[in-house]
């Protein structure tokens, strides 16, 4: 409570799953919100949940949160800045560079505008399912431009790291790009796959498993937040779906003679970019390519993982991961431990004098 | 042990995952599993994490499952179903139409050998990652044809039902459509999707988050393996792919005329078609249904998973999974542990007594 770095009054425009979100995140550490919306009932709503309190007349806040669908942000901003002269504005929206061109297109004192962009979310909307940590650990970009006092702008870094998330500056372009990339054009795609299954027939569905779950999970998304969010940021969804298009172009016309010389290898060649493009992601994601995997075998005894785990302690060695894999009718688990590389053989040693047994990890 | 309905020794023809993970399954419940597989190392290890018994000299199958890759696996049928003439014969390829025509071009006795295929499998293979409880739940179809004598075929369906797996009937061509929709082109497009990440600057990639993560998780398979599977249902999967691609021509060209009359509708009836798609896969998205996840915080610090893990051992609760969640730019991190529902509140109650904060399991 005590450890909070921001101390300025916060008001948040738009209270949905963000800004209701933002509200209880920083309620929840003694902040001042005010929340408003645009729709009475749905401020009321949020307010039930702990966002923050009522606007009063005599706000001053010193940030304001946009946190309205990406069509009207530039508007909200540009109003939210004329009627509160002394507060730096900041919005969340998940395309930066639109609003920008527009607020300067309008003339707005850009000096106290420094968008920002926090990559979280969750598939359903709402005050209802806003959550306080929804931004622990997750990034937040700060859409830097050269309008900006930076100086005045450590309002908004407090408000980030209040909340948890991990300010990145990031050049407005080069966040609209890479969001492109990274959450734009695989929303697209999640829906173009998902609506595939609208001809299948029923028994066809019955086989779907977790690839398939996992490969539309998406696709569930808003369908009217989204049409804003990739009209908005367009040409670089386009740029990453057209090379998209020529491959998948490609894959098809091996499919349709698969016996021809350089079918197969066509086909190889996608799937091998794919694991090429996967293994870039960083953080949690099957298995991290930066460790090494030590798989350890363990009884299905209470306390055992404890033990190893406290072993490994012991040794002195940093468990960058770790994974279970045990069956339960087997009466057998196995621990898989992921170290960096430098720390993998030392420390299998260590535990096999120590009465563990190691498997080979395979890949 | 006692309740198991197969009553006949069992040959495993190699012995990776699935092999694995049925010789494991049956193991437990007493049945007689033979291993075998063209490499000694490989039959080696799944002897080894209890996957069944080597051959000897006087085995007598009644039954015999061939685990091997695609491409060979109407040959490895053909040479069973010679070697062993009193013996029923199954595969658990991923294609059924090919193999069953290739066996019937080389002449082989069909009246013994019907194909499955269980839609069971981990992004993981090989024996180290086979779990006796792969199976639980899961649809494991029966290729039926005309020249089968079903009332052979019962061992099959008795085995299916022993691993705890749904045995479902759909003729071979019907089975190879539904799984270029739910399973075959997924693959290909989470790859093609995956694939395009090679083209992204780190800084871009920094932005990933689990929407992009889940998309892409099954574009790490292994591509030796998917080759041979897209090539055995090469037409299938092109039939799934064109209007896909169709459809994605469709948006592209309205992302690059995005303020065209019809272009907002074009992109909004595709995020439509998706919702429409992913609402029909049968199940909840996510994790294991048996068990709930209690996600609990914990420091970066050395010892403090350990720690939690011998305080919920106290506890005399069994944790059935542990996911480890963290991010290594946060001194903080997230272990989410799946316990049977009746334990859940109860142990939440006694970790936040001692200290633990917990976080909402959803996201």
């Amino acid at each position: 409570m005590t450890d909070r770095r921001l101390d300025a009054q916060v008001r948040i425009v738009g209270s949905g799953l963000l800004g209701a979100s933002i509200g209880l995140g920083l309620s929840a550490q003694g902040v001042d919100v005010v929340v408003d919306d645009a729709s009475p009932a749905t401020r009321a709503l949020a307010i039930a949940y702990g966002a923050g309190r009522a606007p009063a007349a005599d706000d001053a806040p010193g940030l304001i949160v946009v946190a309205v669908p990406p069509d009207v942000v530039a508007e909200v901003v540009a109003r939210e800045l004329e009627r509160f002269p002394d507060a730096l504005v900041t919005d969340v929206a998940s395309v930066k560079h639109a609003p920008l061109e527009e607020l300067r297109a309008r003339g707005a004192d850009l000096s106290r505008y420094l968008g920002s962009h926090p990559l979280a979310g969750r598939e359903r909307g709402g005050a209802v399912s806003a959550r306080a940590d929804l931004f622990v650990g997750r990034p937040w970009v700060l859409a830097g431009h050269p309008g900006i006092s930076y100086r005045r702008a450590a309002a908004i870094e407090d408000m980030i790291l209040d909340l948890g998330a991990i300010p990145i500056e990031m050049d407005a372009a080069d966040h609209d790009r890479a969001v492109a990339l990274v959450s734009h054009a695989p929303q697209l795609v999640a829906s173009l796959l998902a609506g595939r299954l609208r001809d299948g027939s029923g028994a066809a569905l019955g086989l779907s498993g977790q690839g398939l779950r996992d490969t539309t999970r998406i696709a569930g998304s808003n369908p009217e937040l989204w049409v804003q969010i990739l009209g908005a940021n367009a040409a670089e969804v386009a740029a990453v779906l057209r090379p998209l298009r020529d491959e998948l172009d490609t894959v098809i016309a091996a499919l349709e003679d698969p016996d021809a010389p350089d079918s197969r290898r066509a086909i190889a060649e996608a799937l091998v970019a794919g694991n090429t493009g996967v293994a870039r992601i960083p953080g949690k994601h099957g298995q991290d390519k930066r460790y090494t995997a030590l798989v350890v075998k363990i009884d299905d005894r209470p306390g055992q993982l404890a033990r190893l785990l406290t072993e490994i302690g012991e040794e002195g060695v940093n468990m960058e991961d770790l994974r279970l894999e045990h069956s339960p009718e087997t009466k057998v688990g196995f621990a898989e431990i992921s170290v960096v590389p430098e720390a993998a053989h030392r420390l299998a040693e260590a535990l096999e004098q120590r009465g563990w047994t190691l498997m080979e990890a395979e890949r």
